[in-house]
Order: structure tokens, then C-alpha cells, then sequence
């Protein structure tokens, strides 16, 4: 099968592999519909995290259950499912608290880029839609599987409540979704942080009340003069670096919360500040299991549709230019088609 | 006056000053019945903060008004009142919000190891007993001033839950107050880690149910087996230092918060595991202001008894032994009278 391999940086090849196997009783093979490029592929794209020259890629999909393993029992071939990028019993402590993605048997899809992946702990892990969705949801269903799970854990850390200002840190796909996630929560006042007009635009379609264009001190005084010097009631930081990470505790108001999902790179914390100010921090790997049967009915039903934050749609055999595309910023995100 | 000054590292004096005068109309000035030496006092005892030669110390105390400013219409002399040690307006957003320590005309108590101190936002921090309390309750109501309220600071930030296994890390009066707090708010296990025999004693009386004598990987390992591997459900962060916060994100299990008021000396938070682990923080300045109305009820019927964290007291002309006493951990908190 073809499937997306890194070889170094900036070095993504489509290659032939061996189809994945059934190897334990909890394992399924799952054969992709529809995949995507993750913000997070970007990190070792650009030579930022240590990679196996050779590696699979991608983590977020969906598709079509392909063979499942015997313990397997709530799935069969044909089931259109939902692939949370981290795989879960669903029955450890963790899972049973709500926090499936530190679950005793976590795993991770490796090489959703491609044409069939393995899903580890299927029966804990999978969803499954009511027969075969239509072909205009599948780019919303395919964001369940991480970027708008991801986007929804970081405004339920931030606790988000009704009547409340947010403020989002970051306009790649995942911030786009916590947008979308504060305003589906209630927020009253919904600020992206964006300088990019077609992310704003989308930003303003997933209920961004307020654009804020200027970084740093600049944009950190804009949201205080937008909250009468008070700050943000919950701040998403949806990037992951050191300095959207100081922005998010610059503008989070004494006893609020920075819901944080942006895998941090070279982030050090301002503790001090973070005491003085009484502002925490939560988040983390998104628990995709947990979010999503909330997710996708919404989905189903209409409430989100966040399959907008796909402005490039590739086939596979092309993904390199989809690297290409959302390295360069002329993609916000790149769907890929086997 | 006599007043408790800092010079240098373990150079603590009693001297003479002019007693404080009201200065602005929100101001009070509260001759002191009790006061006391607070864990944080002992950074600059130790020559770990800076300081200013001849500073007034001293934050914790509760007294008698002697004189209130034009604004303050709610006390008068002869108020037996209970000072915060962080002043508050009471109306400020961030009090309404609940987050007194973050008060947008924030002071704090200075030389409250003395025989009067100033208080700023007098209307808004103070609060005051019915009539004067019998002695036997006082050293209960000084902790109030800080040291409980910082304990159940840290156990409302960590999100202590009926039901639940608590850990508290630091068996000084702070740790011994998280106890009491963590009891308060229906743990159902309260583990304190502690390997001193007097601080045990006390946090066994304040509900403690496991105590752990063991530190760093040993100590991790005992809450995990305790917890079935899983981890702790609350982790109380009383100390402030690199070794004892690692060690609360140690032992906390995915979703869970450590809740931290040790003021952090030389902490690096550890991002990355927070990050993979999901284990948040909150914490910080305990609003104490916040809470005086609930820890005062429950000090005034009985149900807790926090005064218990003195083990010494003398009069304030021995404050240096006081400090040398609790530097020494031959003292768990000392208690001054003026």
C-alpha cells in the first residue's frame, strides 16, 4: 500500500509498504477515506523533533473498518468510523475519569497518510456513524479524529463558561477549533488572535466576536483594552511556543485558566507570575475519545461544521506539496484523499 | 512601637518606630493581639529573597482597630478584626470575582510582628468577630490571616472532591492546613506527606488518614501504590521548591490539578509531562479575603481547629528565637505576643 513516509527534514515521500496486520486481539484495520496534515507533523517537517528516517506519518483520519481482531466485538468490515489520533480502552481508571488520552493503553495512529492504518484498542477507541456518512461531512468528521477534539480540550481546560470573554491564541487549524469550541460553550465574547485575513474570515464563521491582528505587547494591550484592563475570563493558547505561551498568561485575568494544547516547544513556564496572578494551567493531549460522541453529534446535526478549516484538498500521491503548502502558510490545512 | 525589623540574612531585630498613622481614608491601623512567623519569612531570613536593611516583617496577625480613615464605615475601635494579610477592596473585579489576592488595589500587611500595623482597603479586608473572642480561639483565628486560608487555597485549587484521595506535599503549617483542608472539603483519603513525628501528630489530627515519611522517588512510589498506580486525585503543592513540586507531578494522575502556594523558589514546571500527562496547575496567592467568611464559621462552631499549627509561643521581644526556632524546624509556627 502507499503510505507517507519522513526521511528527514523536508522530506516526505509516499512510498509502498506492507499493509498493517492484525497483531493482538484489540486491533482493527482501518482503510482511509479522507486524512489530513497536522500541525504537529510540521514540528519534525522542519527539523524540530527527532525522527526514524523512514517513519510513517499522519494521525489524523477516517475510514472504512477493513478486518477486526477477535476482542474486537462492536465493530465489522464496513463500519464508517471515526479514528481518535490516540487509541484508548475506554474501561481503564484514566478513560473512565474522562482523560482517555492518558489511558494505561494509549496508542497513537502512525501513518494515517496513507491507505490503511492500524488502530490499536479498537473496540475503547473507534466511533462509528450511522451507515455511510454523506460525502460533504466527511471533511468535519475527519477533524474529529484530533484538530477539533484538540480545539474543544483546550476551551473545556481553559473552562469556558457562558457569558464569559475567551481569548485564542493561535489561528492554525486548532486554534480556528477553539474558537468554534468557546463560542459552541457559551463564550460571549469570542477574540481570535489572527493577522491572516482568510483565518480570520473562517475565525468569524466559528463565532470569533473580536479579531485582534497585532502580536506580542501590542495584541496583549488590545485584549486588555477590549476587558477594561480586567483580561481575558479564558485564554486558549492553540500554538505551543514560548512567546504565544507568555502572550496567553499576559492577557489571563488573576484566578482564570490557559487552556493549553499547542505541543510545547522551548516553552518555559512563568511561574512567578503564574503565582502572583493566580493564573493555571491546564490541557494537554486532547482525550479525543471522550469528546467525541458530544462532537459528532453536533456534527451530525449541524451545530459545527468544522470541516471549513480545509482549504486544500490533495490527492495522497501529492502530499509532499501538502507539506509544502502548510509549511509556507498557503494552506491553513491540507486534506488528503487516498 | 516595637516592631520586628530584618537586616541581613538571620538578622532579625526588635526595634523602635514611630507607630504607622492613617494616611489615606481607607486605611485602618490595628493594634496587634497576636501575630506570628510565616514559612515565607524565613526566604529572606535565609538570604534567599532580597531585602531592604531594617524592613518592618511580619503578615500574619489579628488585633483590636485602634483607628479607621474616613472611608471605613464597617469597623470601629475596639473591632476585634482579623487582618488578610493581602489588603482587598472588596469590589474590584477581580474581588467580585473571587480572586481577592488579585484585587486591583492589592496591599499587603507590613510589620505585623509588631505592636500596631497599618491596613489599606481597611472595608474591604478586614472582617471582624461578634464581640471579642474568647483567648482560647485566637490562635485559630490568626491562621486565618494566611497560613489556613493558604492551605484551603491550595485544596480549591486543587479540586479536592468528596470522595477523593488527596496528597499533600510539605508537612510544614501550610501542608498541615491542606490537610485540614482537604479533610474539610470530603477527601475521603488525605495522605500527608510528612517524616517528622510532632508535624504527623498534627496532620493526623487534622484528617490525616496515610502519612508518608518517604521522599522523592520512594515517597512518588508509595502514592502510586497507594493509589493502585494510578495517582493522586489532588496534589497539594505547599513548599515551593524544584524537588517538591516535581514530586507533585509525580504523583498526579492525567486530569487532575496540582494546586500550589508555596511562593516558587527555583521551580522549573515541567511542561512537557504536564503536557502528556495532562495535569494542570492552580494556584498561587491565597485570596484570603475570599474565604475569611467560611474558615470563620467553621473556626467559630468548633468543626475546625487550625491553631493547633503552634507549637511555640513567646513574647515578641523573642521574635529572633522565634525565627531561629522555626529555621531550625525545632518549631513548626511560632505565635507572638505583643
Amino acid at each position: 500500500m502507499r503510505v507517507t513516509t519522513i526521511h528527514g527534514t523536508r522530506d516526505i515521500r509516499l512510498e509502498d509498504r506492507p499493509a498493517p496486520t492484525i497483531d493482538a486481539p484489540t486491533d482493527a484495520i482501518v482503510k482511509v477515506v479522507a486524512s489530513c496534515i497536522c500541525g504537529s507533523d510540521l514540528w519534525p517537517y522542519r527539523g524540530e523533533n527527532q525522527i526514524t528516517a523512514g517513519d510513517p506519518i499522519g494521525h489524523e483520519m477516517v475510514g472504512v473498518v477493513e478486518e477486526v481482531g477477535s476482542a474486537v466485538t462492536s465493530f465489522r468490515p464496513g463500519d464508517f468510523v471515526i479514528v481518535p489520533f490516540c487509541h484508548s480502552d475506554n474501561t481503564c481508571p484514566h478513560c473512565r475519569a474522562g482523560m482517555s488520552s492518558g489511558c494505561e493503553n494509549v496508542g497513537i495512529t502512525k501513518g494515517g497518510q496513507g491507505e490503511y492504518a492500524k488502530v490499536t484498542q479498537a473496540e475503547g477507541s473507534l466511533v462509528k456513524t450511522d451507515g455511510m456518512p454523506d460525502e460533504s461531512v466527511i471533511p468535519s468528521l475527519l477533524t474529529l479524529s484530533d484538530v477539533m477534539a484538540t480545539g474543544w480540550h483546550a476551551a473545556v481546560a481553559a473552562n469556558v463558561r457562558p457569558g464569559s470573554t475567551a481569548v485564542v491564541v493561535g489561528d492554525g487549524a486548532v486554534g480556528l477549533c477553539g474558537v468554534l469550541a468557546a463560542a459552541q460553550l457559551g463564550a460571549e465574547r469570542v477574540v481570535a488572535m489572527s493577522r491572516h485575513e482568510p483565518r480570520q474570515k473562517i475565525a468569524t464563521e466559528f463565532g470569533a466576536t473580536h479579531l485582534v491582528a497585532e502580536r506580542g505587547e501590542d495584541g496583549e494591550q488590545q485584549i486588555l483594552d477590549l476587558t477594561d484592563g480586567v483580561g481575558a475570563d479564558a485564554v486558549l493558547e492553540c500554538v505551543g511556543t514560548d512567546q504565544s505561551m507568555r502572550t496567553a498568561f499576559n492577557i489571563a485575568r488573576p484566578g482564570s485558566t490557559v487552556g493549553f494544547v499547542g505541543v510545547p516547544h522551548g516553552v518555559e513556564l512563568p511561574v512567578g507570575r503564574m503565582f502572583s496572578r493566580n493564573v493555571g494551567l491546564a490541557g494537554g493531549m486532547a482525550p479525543v475519545r471522550t469528546y467525541l460522541p458530544e462532537l459528532l453529534d453536533l456534527t451530525m446535526k449541524g451545530a459545527i461544521n468544522p470541516g471549513l478549516v480545509f482549504d486544500l484538498t490533495l490527492p495522497l500521491d501529492e502530499v509532499a506539496e501538502g507539506y509544502r503548502a502548510m509549511d509556507e502558510r498557503r494552506a491553513i490545512k491540507v486534506l488528503l484523499q487516498p
